[in-house]
């Protein structure tokens, strides 16, 4: 089984490839154009190295081809990129979305948000998408710039949330498979209302500091991944 | 100089007033009653040993007699708080607050929130104070429970956001008095209107998991405090 990585010619989407390239994933690199996704395939191979398996393609062919797809793109060009997907994405396919609505996506700055329509970019994706997706939020906590030192474990924890406990823990494998990512169940996809304005937090402490790897990390349990089942 | 908690009869408050108290700082308990304020600190008084100094008042008194305010109120009942206090404040006062507009002020849930006009609870008390208020934000992410183990170090870390920097560590001074807190240094206050939110975040962890102390540290500095000067 592949992972699909739409947008994964960004920093962040990128930096996921290789990683998850390294850790054994098959990944595909969605890209809109199909020789970029293969250019970019090229070079993350060539960090992850000879033996991980990373393909490019665009970014349609690449949401077809799997049943779990990680979409990493900026704010600005979010719902043009469902709309492009949603035809060829597979039924019943786990969608994580790791889009942060940042006001630098209307000319301001990264460290502000914007209030996307349905309350989170992780629901307007869902609102574009069929309703019976099974739509994931994460991965906003993680700095792109650690993610590329890809000879340092990350440090940090992933925050999921969505409707659909075994969708969030599929991509919570995927999250496990990167040392030493945790992944935290935090509920709702409406969650993402708050978890997603985490990177313009993260972003603002780096301005203040001068630093570039804020993270977050959530404490309160010794190990986090799937909660224990309800009584 | 002495430390007005308004507010400190409840959780929050009465738990930072026992953990100041015990600290060796002189704390005052404000109440909407005089008697109520008194009884508070009697009982905080009593936790706190024989040493600490915590008195008790009315929250006018209390604001009236101190240069360092914190607010710790629902924030069903914050904005007439600031409405009672406004005129008792010392001109120069440093007023911390530590609103969060959890959806329970209107009967929904505490793992939801609400979005105040001003954008934040701390910008709405911006609004009703005078312009020259020194606003802080902060303690937001500091469970109540935790800080009630009152012979645990707390853990975690307390983002302080405002627009006056020497405030921001006039509060950061009572941060470090309670092992083993940190501050973080969050920037302007409207960056309140994410950090407001993580109180609804940990509520939600904690109930996900069913867990009680929840809790958020920063990485990517090993300490953290007044940011370095700008070059």
């Amino acid at each position: 089984m592949s992972v699909a990585i739409i947008g994964g010619t960004g920093d962040e989407g990128f930096g996921l490839a290789v990683r998850l390239g390294r850790a054994g994933e098959h990944v595909v690199i969605g890209s809109r154009s199909d020789e970029r996704g293969r250019a970019a395939a090229e070079k993350a191979s060539g960090i992850a190295g000879a033996s991980a398996k990373i393909e490019g393609a665009s970014n349609e062919t690449a949401a077809a081809g799997s049943d779990l797809v990680l979409v990493t793109v900026p704010f600005a060009g979010q719902a043009e990129i469902y709309r492009s997907i949603k035809d060829a994405l597979r039924p019943g396919a786990v969608v994580c979305d790791a889009t942060s609505p940042l006001a630098s996506a209307v000319g301001r700055s990264a460290w502000q948000v914007l209030t996307p329509w349905e309350g989170s970019a992780a629901e307007q994706a869902k609102a574009i998408l069929s309703p019976t997706a099974r739509l994931v939020s994460g991965f906003h906590t993680i700095s792109a710039e650690a993610l590329h030192e890809y000879e340092r474990p990350m440090a940090g924890d992933v925050l999921l949330c969505g409707a659909d406990a075994d969708a969030k823990a599929a991509v919570g494998v995927l999250v496990d498979k990167i040392p030493d990512l945790r992944w935290v169940d935090a509920g709702a996809l409406s969650m993402a209302r708050i978890i997603e304005r985490l990177t313009a937090l993260m972003i603002g402490v780096n301005r203040v500091y001068g630093i570039r790897e804020a993270g977050v990390r959530m404490l309160g349990r010794d190990a986090w991944g799937r909660p224990p089942a309800k009584e």
